[in-house]
Parts: C-alpha cells; structure tokens; sequence
C-alpha cells in the first residue's frame, strides 16, 4: 500500500492544538497548505471521505488557533469534515489507519480523543448538542465557548432547524459556523440552498447596498425629522440588507458571508467573536475538495474514495480486474426501478439527499418528474411518499437502513396506521464497513418489525430483489420494506423481465437432518457455502431462505419443526427484536419445538471494519454458521 | 349524559360542503356561530379537544366554502382542531361519538370520510403530506388544489421546515395556512414564536412602513437616478418590511398576517390565492379557544377536556369524589423529579412542548434554570440531552412514548453509540384511550430493546417509579429508559424517600404451580386481581414483576423454567418485539423450555376507545389472563 505519507515542517511538530498555537499567525497559511498535501496524500493511499475536510482545511486551522480544545468544544457535523481536527490533535501519525479496522474511526468519536466533543456521522444534530453543552455550561459556570460546524447540506435537516429555533430563544453563548460549499454529498437541494446562493453570490447586490448607503448620506443632512427617519430606516435597511435574515428571524446574530479559504482572515473573524454573546452565526463559504484539482471539479464522485489514486490526477491506481464484477445492490435497484417505472407510469421514488448512495439517479435521469431528491430530510421523505400513495402513487422510498431511522415516526404514523402502500427500499442494511457504528443497518428489522400493516422481506440474490420490488410494486394492501446490503450482488446470471414471488413464503435450499439453519437475506450466500463444506464432512443441515421477516412463513416454520431438533437463524441484523427473534416467538407457543439459536449483530456497538471482518468477529460468517452447527453435533452426539 | 345537542338552523341544513356552498356569503357568519355554538355544546357534555377547533371556526368555513372538498385537499395538521371540518363534511349527528369506542375519531381519518385527506395526530406532517399529493396532482395533470393548515407550534417541528425548504424550491401549487394561535398545548416557545409575535403586534412597525413609503414618495419626484434608485429601495424595503421574509427565504410566496377571525376576508382572501400558482403561505392569526370565554383565558387548561363541563362557567360536573384519587404517573414523575433535583444538582430535565402533559411544570418552577420546553422538536430533544451528559449533567428527558418515535434515530446515534446516561422517563406507554391509534405508545419496548446501551424497565406501581427514577439518577454506565401509561397510579401509600434497586433484577410477587405469568410494568396489577380469582378456584398461578425488559432477569427465568411448565408473559406494548418476546428469545436456546403465551397489543392497529375497554377487547385485562390461564388448565388436565 506505499510507505507511510511525511507530513510537511510545520505540520511534522503539531502534535496538539498547543503546538498549533505556538506559531506565529503569518505560518498559518503554511500549516493549511502542509495539512491539505497531508490529507492528499494519505487519502490517496488508503482511501477515505475526502472532499468535505479539503473544504475545511483553514477553518480548522483557524479554529484550533483561536480556541482552546479540549476545554473549549468544537462539534462536527456529519463529521467526515473532521479529518484536518484529527490531524491537528495528536493523531497525524495514526491517520493512514483511518476506517480501518482497529484504526481510527472516519468521524469524530468521543472514545477515541479528548479533542472529539461529541460523536457524529448522520447529519444534522451539531447544533442540538453545542446548545446542550452551552447550557451545562451556564449551569457550571464555566465559561468555555461551544462551537458548531455545520454544512448547508447538514443545514437543512429538520433538527437543525428544531435546534436553532430553540438556541434563538436562549441566551446561551453558541458559535454556529455555517459551511457553506453548496453541496451535501449530492449537488444540495431545496430552497435553502436557493437562499444561501442569493446571499453569497452578491456582487449586483452589494453595489445596490452601497448606493442606498449613499442615499442615506444626503438624507442624514437634511432637517431633524427626515435625519431621524432616516437613521431608522437604515437600521431597517442594514437588516434587510445584510444577508442572513433567515437567521436572524430565528434569533441568531449573524456574520457573514466570509471567505472560508482565507485562514488569517477567519481567525480574525473568530477572534472577534468570541466577544459576542449569545446565539452566533458565522456563515463561511468554502469549495468542497479545494486545493484538489480533479476533486474541485466532481465534487459528488471525490466524497469518498475507497481505493488508491493518481494524487496528481485523480486516475484510480486500482489494477484493474478483467473479470466483469457483480453490480452493487443498489445498482440492482436502480435499474430495475426504471424498467418497472417504464411499465407502470404510477411509479415514483424519493430519496433524502441521496441519489448516488442510493442509486437513484438512473431514475432521476428517466423520469425527472417521477424520482425526488428531497434533500437531507428523512422526515419529510418518509410523510411525502405517504402523500403520493394516498393520491394513489406507487412511491419506492430509497432510504439507508440507519437513515430511515429519521423517518421511524413517519412510518408508523403517516404508513403503516393508514395503511398506505409505501414501497421502501432500505440500502445499507447490516454492517456497512468502514463507516462504522451511526452507519451499520443493525435496527431495521428489529424497529420495523412490531408495525403494523408492513411487509418485511429481505433478498437472497440480485433476481430475486428484482422480483420483490416487482411484485410489491402491484402489491396495494400494506407498506412493504425491502433490505439489501451495502455492496456487490452476487453476480449471478440474472433472467429477462421480472415474475411475481409469493408473500410470506420461504424456500427450502437444502434439505438435511436435524440441523436447519434458516437465513435472512443475502447473507444466507454464507449458509450455502457453509452447508458444502459441512457436507464433506458429512453433517447434512437444511437451509431455508425464509425471504420474509414478516409475515413469517408459519407453514413452512411448522414442517421445519416437525423435521429438525436444531434451528439456526441467521441475519445482518440485531439478534434482539429481529428475524430470529420472530422464528423464537412463533415458535415458543409450541409445546415441544426445536431449539433456536439466533444469530446476527450481538447487543453492543459495533466498530468498523471491512463488512467480511465484521462478519467473521460476529461469528456469522461461513465459519462461524460451521462452528455453531458443530457445536449442536457433539454437544448432542447420542442423540444422532 | 344530557339529550343530544342541536344544530342551529343554518348549520342542522348543512351535510356536505356543497350545502353550505349554496348559501349567500353573507350568511357565512352565522354559520360559524352555529358551528361554535355547536362544538361547544356537544364537547361541554361529551368532551374532547377543544381550543384548537374554536380558533378555526371561520378558517374551516372559509376552506369548505372556497374549495371543493373532496376533490380538493385539506390536510389538517395535528387533526384535533377539525371539529368544525367534520361537523360540515356529513358527521355532523355523529359528532357526540367523538373519541368514544366506535364513535368518530378525534383526529381526521382516512378510514373515516372522503373528507379526510390525510390522517394526523402527530405534529407537522402536513407540509410533506400536502406537497406529495400536489406532486400526485401534477403527474395525473389534475386542478386540484392541496391546502396544509398548520398552526405555529407545529411549524417548530424540524419535519415542518423540511417540508417548506423542499417544498419551496419546487413549482408544485401548494397552499400553506399558518394558523398562528401562539399557543401549541403548552406555551409555544422558542425564536420562531417570537418572529411570528414581531410579525403581528406590528402598530409601531406599521406606522414606520408607512413613514418609509412616505419619504420614498418624496423622492420619486427627484431626479431620474435617484428616482430609480428609489425605486429599488422600495421593492427592497417591501421585501424587509413585509413581514414573512423567514417564508419567502424559503422560496415561499407570502400573504398576510390576516385576521382568521373573519370569515368574509378570509373567504376573498382564499378566493384571490386560488388563483395564484406555486408554493404559498398564509399566515392567520387567531385565538384559541375563540368563543368560549374560559378556554381563551387559560388556553392551556382549555386544550383537552374528557368531562363534562358547565358550558358558560367552564366549570366541571363531574361529582366531585371524597375519597381521595390516586395520582397520575405523569404527576408522582414530576414530583419525584423535583425531590431528585434538589439533592442533585446535575439533574436537568427536558420536554419537548408538553410541560403539562408530561408534569414537567414542578420542575420548571422549582428549577427555571435546570428545566426546558425545546418546543416541538423531538430529534432536537434527545441530542440536547445528550449534549448536557456529554458535559457531566444527568438529563431526564420526559417524552411520550410515539413522540420518542421521532428522537429515535438520536436514542440510537447520539446517546446509545456514546453511552450516554440519559434518562427517558416515556410516558403514555400502552394504549392511550381516546387519542387513539396515532397516540397508543405501543412499540417503544420493541423500538428500544435492540439498542445496545440502554436499560428498560417499568415500574408496577408509583413506588416502584420513584426508586427506578431514583436509581437511574446515578447511574452512569449508560441510557435508562422508565415507561409508564396514561393516567392514575394505584393510589398506594407511599413511603418517603426513595431507594435503590437491582438493575435488571425482576421479584417473585406470588409462587405458584405450572403456569407463572411475567408481567412488565402497571398492567400487572391485572394479574394480581386475576391470581386471586383464580386462588379462588382452586388454581395456584405464580406471578412475577420483572421490572426489566433489558437487561432481562435471565437467573429467575432459569428459577421459573425449572419450577412451572407454562409462562405467560404480560406487557401493554406490542407483542412483537416486545418483553414477551425477550423472554421467548432467551428461552429459545434452552433444550428443555416452558412453552411462552405473549400477551399484549396484537399485530394490528388498535382504534381508540377508554384504556379499559381496550384492554379488554385484546384480552390482557383481568378476565383475558384467566382465560389464558384456564386454556392451559383445560388443555393439560391430564397432566396436572
């Protein structure tokens, strides 16, 4: 993977925000520069999010100088914006291990540093917590200062707004930096992004600002009354004027726009404002990837990089493979919402700010008036969807399994009680790697599975996530929820067209003796691979993919039960509440039943990795499903 | 209770929207004095919400008049202040039925009349729900127009301002209807209350506008360039000195604010708007509770009434009871809360917007300083709770159980993933009664027991509240969450002070022979009453308060596998997911197990009704537990 990446002179001696503050404030820009090569070059190397904390670059530097971390609390929005603040506090030498497993986490982890006030991967929550922080200051009487950084992407989710409305009616001291680059990890939508771009692109606008303060001037020389009317009409024009009235209608001082990229100018900035009491905004406008020429310009496809590159260029040095690789499952859904949408023209499909992730752009790019980008909004997502199925819409609501969590309420509520059709097509479910805990689709299954009027069914192959999604796209009695994982299928040969798959019905893959396992998902690839290996040593289990969480397949359960002493369910999902959870209490009621071993993601957080070392550390993999099915034959070796 | 209360001439004619379209538009304010008559008639003998219905009276009739219901689209957000809509929509002689088992819904419902756009109980949904439908409207190339009327708490909900960003940055012809009341049930608080109270107490703002407008009249009559920039200045001045900019930020058109009191402005006014294409805002101001002296003087009091009351005093008639009633949990929480603080200086507590519905207001009294209304702002809530754990504070966050629904993407993310130790003390867990299916708190065990980090216990009865509240008060490994229902506690004496229990540790209440029924919180007291009548047959059941539904009590569950052949397990919650199925979960390994009955709120919506009846219709009252306890007396006669 290359040799470890040397930091620059400056940046080589910064080992904490001490020493940052030690050089004089003409070395900062060398610092900025030094700490964007730094990220360059590591990131080139082992991978990681990128564009947002290029973007950042100066106001970190700024940030650190000015303020006195750890007393004082910087929070990170999202949180992948945060690298340069790794770097800066003690973790330079560590940084190549960035989202590897044991290494450091991708986003800010209060375990992991001093320096990280507070966890955050999802959007969105940094203004609730600074104002949590500021008011357990007052209580203590402390007098360290809290700052939020929060991009305009981040800035439309609905918490910001319960938390900046919240923060404007309280006096507490909160420094919210509003980065604004124009560009969640989708080109950002939505009327705010509207309003930020008046506000910063302001040339025409500030020529009339000056010519009105001119104006002002000659009226100031006229008599008493006109001289006080006109002073109150500039404080009136000075606030209409000023950009930021958004915020300022919410209680907040505001600053701005300023260039993000001049770092002297921004420590002045800083400076200034750690006179000024109370709520604050501090609106900077930066470039996302700036100083990375290839990521400046694609700044959607430069989010994140998970192989190597061309630092110069930006070309992947990843030896390409001549062997066609199987498509991502969100690639699957992708295309065959088109093919569907094509047939059925009620299709329509939304995502919260995430067309990439969730592969809706095909759609997008098809039906421009059918598929949604309804910004960084789960909420809203979830109720819009509810909106369009009661005008009879067929909506696909493409959402991550830890982002749907968003629109839990909205499910219940606005879906499932009003018996609403709601197709959702939940990405991401199960551990997804190298983002780690706020990211892994452990819940789903588990939160969804006690609602009401909700089928939860889960594929084992890219056909038949095909054929799920055709057949609930003309199923009308209930919601349905339809879970895959992150990354590739499994690059089967996938039959024309879609046929229809029966609700609530499992399939036996394998019959065997006493051992069942029954699998979940594409996960059950592992129960087959398993079952082979088993079978050479001539342990013969059955595995049955039961495709259905709910409604569970009852008969299929009762033959199982009738032929197996031994069950195993398996899932990438929370053993407590979930799949294997359905199979024990179904099966409970029974006066004689098989035993149920369930296994999935055990009950605590789990870190990051790679998705197959997860599975291995969890003991659901191919080893693991081996060992657990051997364990039943020689703890029952007289009963065989 | 009373004879059934009549309609006014004008009104007692009116069964559709199309009759009251056949009267002349002078007419329309008897009509709204009939409908208030009316409303408060049948609530001051039946009951029901309130205040909100009072204040929309004219709102309600201009909407019906103006539009065409139910090709066009009302959707009412919270739904409780559509009284008046579903007195003129044909339900008018159903109305006494409000909220009663198998009467009307005290919220709009789908199921209920093609009137009834959208169902709502929950706050702000109606944005994203209005906007999905004006989005269903496009595709199908339909006229119809799409009105969300949402009052200005509401508007605070982060879902609300998701809705208005996206919905503002797109051509769908929506109509908005801010009904600003600044009331939500409690007090509104938070910046946008105060933008909003800018915006209408404007006499000193308006005799500023018309100042400006004065001296710019003035000016046109200067010179070509200072007329032009005059010019300019107006249209900027317009802009600022419109109230309504925060809308318009959001890519709104903006109208008003305009007197919702007066039914004939507001019937040109909707008129007019008809007409105007894209996403628009109409701010009304009204009063809650409009009408009815009492309930505009103490709004608050005035929102929900459940027992009759004299129509002009407002005073109660229910006969007053000697013996003295027992507590509500919600009140033995406040009061345990306050009695906490004072020994514990680092307790703070939080609610969002419901002060009294949760009996929050003791602490808030007693600790202005350690207590906060975040307003209607879920997500916000549990982060800003987290936020103060993070700085060393113990938080209690007090929250209905489906309004936990919106926090719990931050439950998982922002407090269980950093082992925060926030308290939730969730209250109106279990079926709610009259509010029916969007406020039964049916799912929190099932949504909270696959979040690591997090204990979950209920108490059986006040006491038990207190020494759970008083332990949790301490204890810092990680998130407690405290459920309890809707309404009265036992009426036990309770003692002073609290003390501490075991965590995760269940009690033995009464050993029995072959069937022991675990329950999990106050619904046990069903069991004990059944246990008895069952003594009195001759059938000795075990009964055991588990307290904890995580960590489960796995030491007495192996005490109980090895004593009784059947358990029954006992939670108002839902049966998926649940306490019943943690037990059948952990029994599931075992070779050799009790079969598991789970008894709670079956796999389907629950409509509303008393606790009481509904209990019963589910078969976990007094009389469900002895069947279910006689059906495996029956079936396994011989064995005993």
């Amino acid at each position: 993977m290359g040799k470890k990446p040397l930091a620059g002179p400056l940046l080589s001696n910064i080992n904490s925000p001490d020493d940052l503050k030690k050089l004089p404030p003409e070395q900062l820009q060398q610092v900025c520069d030094e700490l964007r090569t730094f990220i360059i070059d590591v990131v080139s190397v082992y991978g990681g999010h990128f564009g947002a904390s290029l973007g950042v670059v100066e106001l970190t530097t700024a940030l650190h100088y000015v303020y006195n971390s750890p007393y004082d609390k910087i929070v990170w929005d999202v949180g992948h914006q945060a690298y340069g603040h790794k770097i800066l506090t003690g973790r330079r030498d560590q940084f190549h291990t960035n989202r590897k497993l044991n290494g450091l986490s991708g986003f800010p982890k209060r375990s992991e540093s001093e320096h990280d006030a507070f966890g955050v991967g999802h959007s969105s929550t940094s203004i609730s917590a600074a104002l949590g922080m500021a008011v357990a200051n007052d209580l203590s009487k402390e007098d360290r200062k809290v700052i939020a950084v929060i991009g305009d992407g981040a800035m439309t989710g609905g918490q910001a707004f319960e938390a900046l409305n919240n923060a404007g009616a309280m006096k507490s001291d909160v420094l919210v930096v509003l980065n604004d680059n124009n560009m969640s990890i989708d080109p950002n939508v939505g009327a705010l992004k509207e309003y930020l771009a008046d506000v910063t692109s302001s040339r025409t606008f500030n020529k009339f600002r000056d010519e009105v303060y001119d104006m002002l001037g000659h009226f100031k020389a006229a008599g008493h009354k006109m001289r006080k009317v006109a002073s109150r009409l500039e404080s009136a024009m000075t606030a209409a004027l000023t950009p930021g009235s958004l915020f300022r209608s919410l209680g907040f001082k505001y600053y701005g726009p300023v260039d993000g990229h001049d770092v002297s100018g921004l420590r002045k900035t800083l400076e200034d404002l750690k006179e000024v009491k109370g709520p604050k905004l501090l609106h900077i406008v930066t470039v996302k990837g700036k100083g990375f020429a290839p990521a400046e310009k694609e700044q959607t496809k430069w989010h994140a990089q998970s192989s190597p590159f061309d630092k110069i260029t930006g070309d992947s040095l990843k030896p390409k493979s001549k062997k066609k690789s199987a498509p991502k499952y969100q690639d699957v859904f992708g295309e065959a919402l088109v093919q569907l949408a094509e047939k059925n023209e009620d299709i329509v499909s939304m995502t919260p700010a995430m067309p990439s992730g969730s592969s809706l752009w095909p759609m997008m790019n098809a039906f421009p008036d059918r598929a949604f980008d309804v910004g960084i909004a789960e909420q809203h997502a979830v109720t819009f969807a509810a909106g369009l199925a009661a005008q009879g819409k067929k909506a696909f609501c493409a959402i991550y399994s830890t982002f749907l969590q968003r629109g839990f309420d909205q499910l219940v509520h606005d879906v499932a009680i009003q018996k609403l059709p709601v197709v959702f097509c939940i990405d991401r479910a199960g551990v997804v790697g190298a983002d780690g805990p706020t990211h892994h689709g452990a819940y789903d299954i588990s939160y969804m599975r006690s609602i009401p009027n909700l089928v939860i069914s889960s594929p084992l192959n890219e056909q038949d996530l095909r054929d799920m999604m055709f057949t609930a796209s003309s199923y009308d009695e209930a919601a349905w929820a339809i879970r895959y994982p992150r990354g590739a299928s499994t690059g089967m040969e996938v039959r024309d067209g879609f046929e229809g798959i029966e609700i609530g019905k499992g399939i036996c893959l394998r019959e065997g003796e006493e051992i069942a396992v029954l699998s979940f998902g594409p996960i059950g690839k592992y129960v087959t691979k398993a079952s082979e290996m088993l079978q050479n040593e001539g342990i013969e289990i059955g595995h049955y993919d039961m495709r259905f969480a709910k409604p569970l397949d009852t008969e299929l359960l009762d033959q199982i039960c009738d032929n197996y002493q031994h069950i195993i369910t398996l899932e990438d999902g929370a053993r407590l509440g979930g799949f294997g959870s359905a199979v024990a209490e179904y099966l409970a009621e029974k006066e004689q039943a098989p035993s149920v071993k369930i296994l999935g993601i055990p009950d605590e957080i789990i870190e990051h990795g790679t998705q197959e070392e997860l599975h291995q550390m969890m003991g659901i993999d191919v080893t693991g499903i081996v060992k657990t099915v051997k364990s039943y034959v020689s703890n029952a070796e007289h009963v065989f």
